[in-house]
């Protein structure tokens, strides 16, 4: 077993830190965000830091990095309102994955990676439509963590798209069926397969361990 | 292809929409996290809210729900300022799971499910024996997103262990060597296999898609 502490973490070299600390926070969603500008041009970003916030209202959430040269994500979203967010289907990662690439401004990623806007009803943003589950977000809220720059999104649920099989009778989505993929550190994707189902965790009818 | 507008989801029944706002947030870590009350009672509970959050300082925050009985984690790692992220091992998942039970007052998570206390050095707060991945993190902050009275609570790593097989020579972790899951929804746990590994995504280098 390895055993590092603070000071060993300041030592490590920046990229080596970098792919360490992302490693650690375990298996992470896989989502592309998707947006417009106030002058139409769309925006398409991969992020491995949505969070589930509450179900009523539901609220999603996400971290956004310090906003620099590629900060086109968060301006849109401040200045439109509104975002989507498409969960990477299996066969797309490596389109997917590319979205993170610095491309020049005024092109779409959507374009540029081979992905297909689409657009449900007004809704301001644009949808992917090679994702299997896709949600439309209007921006709630932001608190900025002044410690490192980053910042919290929180948005509303305006929107939500899945496949009909993917949606279990309890309510329960399916990710599997529906070919979601999860991603760890800043490189690795992968195919979930279901080791465990549970129900909701009663001491009465706890196993004895 | 189903598609819920917001109004749907407001007339949804509370425990199916609880399901299903849970399970679009897509595949998340599944955390065991260990706290230690002033007066000594040891606390473990399952989170699958832990999200990235930068690696210089290195930052790990998580959502905290409202707070009411069963917020001993919350109160904890207020009251003493540590707190461990432990990852959840795949022969473990059973015994992770039913730490969400509200077990009486008292009573430690690490007992009732079968896992076992170590400390490392003064490190004020537990960790899991037997999770592969281990953080020890100080509290640096809380966010109260008072729409729905959650909290993101963010630490700063003091302690981290993993497993020597699992660090990469680039500083990658491979979660998969080191066993760890994923869950989805608020019942189900998975074993993730790699389907794609890309390098830092540049323009110059990206395929034509």
């Amino acid at each position: 077993m390895l055993h590092f502490t603070t000071d060993h973490l300041k030592t490590f070299e920046r990229f080596y830190r970098a792919n360490l600390i992302n490693g650690i926070s375990g298996f992470k969603p896989a989502a592309l965000i998707g947006t417009k500008s106030g002058d139409g041009v769309s925006n398409l970003a991969i992020f491995s830091s949505v969070v589930h916030l509450g179900a009523d209202p539901a609220l999603i959430g996400f971290i956004q990095r310090p906003v620099g040269v590629s900060g086109d994500t968060y301006r849109n979203i401040l200045e439109t309102g509104y975002y989507t967010i498409n969960h990477v289907e299996e066969s797309t990662v490596d389109r997917a994955h590319y979205t993170s690439a610095r491309f020049d401004a005024g092109v779409s990623e959507f374009e540029a990676c081979g992905f297909t806007e689409e657009y449900l009803g007004d809704f301001f943003a644009p949808f992917v439509r090679e994702s299997p589950i896709r949600i439309g977000l209007q921006f709630a809220e932001e608190f900025h963590i002044r410690r490192n720059d980053t910042r919290l999104i929180i948005g509303e649920i305006r929107h939500l798209t899945l496949p009909e099989e993917s949606l279990l009778p309890d309510g329960n989505v399916d990710l599997n069926r529906a070919g979601v993929v999860s991603v760890s550190g800043l490189a690795y994707y992968h195919k979930p397969a279901r080791i465990g189902e549970f129900p909701y965790a009663r001491v009465a009818e706890a196993p004895k361990f």
